[in-house]
């Protein structure tokens, strides 16, 4: 597995259904979102506005993606259903054929820039790893079938190894979305 | 990572948290459960009479495991909390450093024996295998620090790969219990 061919794969309107689950709360939380995910192309100004905040600038590799959703939850703190939507870049630059960085316009925990590292393992399962200021996250992504994937989730707390919470989705690809679907690399 | 670390770092009392989507129907499950799994030596009767049955009776290197849990889950057919608990005996036979297969006295998904394959990915995750008479499932379990370890399960028909259910746990370790186990290898 490479990143070219991962975030190809990735690319289309795909239904998700998320658990998560809070430990020392023993706390479980439902999230159904709708996600786009969309190839782009590397000289998109917002692209080149990323790229050019960071040591990156310059680079050749980059391969950028454009990422929206909306989610419902079942919880919150008034106890009723949440909804919440949003959009982020996602700008991978490989640095060998299995590894490399990826930089966020958004954190997936914390609403700030990131640069994670990727890695595949010898399964092609997509592992990427973020240190945010109050957190460190771990995520992997695995495709089930051509039509679904799995993506896991571990928060940690940045000062131990503490886990505050995991998080799992199930995500079914919406196929009349995905024949429309254009690559741009 | 080989079979004897990840049994070893399996054992003991847990307490999880586990998730189930059933992606047809887009309904969610909650599962609480005390799982406990404990090395027991390669000579005990029910271990014996496992192997018996197949064409593994002479394997030196077999590596037993026995797992009890106590579940109560907030689905059924009425609506209401159902409690289920079981035993079995899990039976590892390494047949590379990183692969081999798992006998079972009970099967994950279908009550009946089972055979599965065992894989490690490159970073460790224990990948699972098996092959129902109706259905077809993969499992992963990977450690996100020495007391937290995740397990996430895909249940396939066996006909086609179309995909009926996955789901998530996380689990995490008592602390007291695991200060009394002993290694039986």
């Amino acid at each position: 597995m490479n990143i070219e061919r991962f975030l190809t794969q990735s690319e289309g309107e795909w239904q998700s259904m998320r658990s998560g689950h809070s430990l020392a709360f023993k706390q479980f939380e439902e999230i159904i979102s709708r996600i786009s995910i969309k190839l782009i192309g590397k000289n998109d100004p917002e692209v080149l506005h990323i790229l050019n905040c960071t040591s990156y600038s310059s680079h050749e590799n980059a391969l950028p993606i454009k990422m929206n959703w909306y989610s419902s939850s079942d919880w919150n703190e008034n106890e009723s259903y949440k909804n919440t939507s949003g959009e982020c870049i996602l700008i991978a630059i490989p640095t060998e054929k299995d590894k490399g960085m990826m930089l966020r316009s958004l954190g997936y925990l914390e609403p700030q820039k990131a640069i994670s590292s990727y890695k595949f393992l010898s399964d092609g399962t997509f592992t990427l790893r973020t240190q945010y200021t109050g957190s460190y996250v771990e995520e992997r992504i695995w495709f089930a079938s051509e039509n679904v994937r799995c993506r896991s989730s571990i928060i940690k707390t940045s000062e131990s190894s503490g886990i505050m919470q995991t998080s799992f989705a199930s995500e079914i690809r919406s196929i009349n979305i995905k024949s429309k679907q254009e690559t741009h690399f």
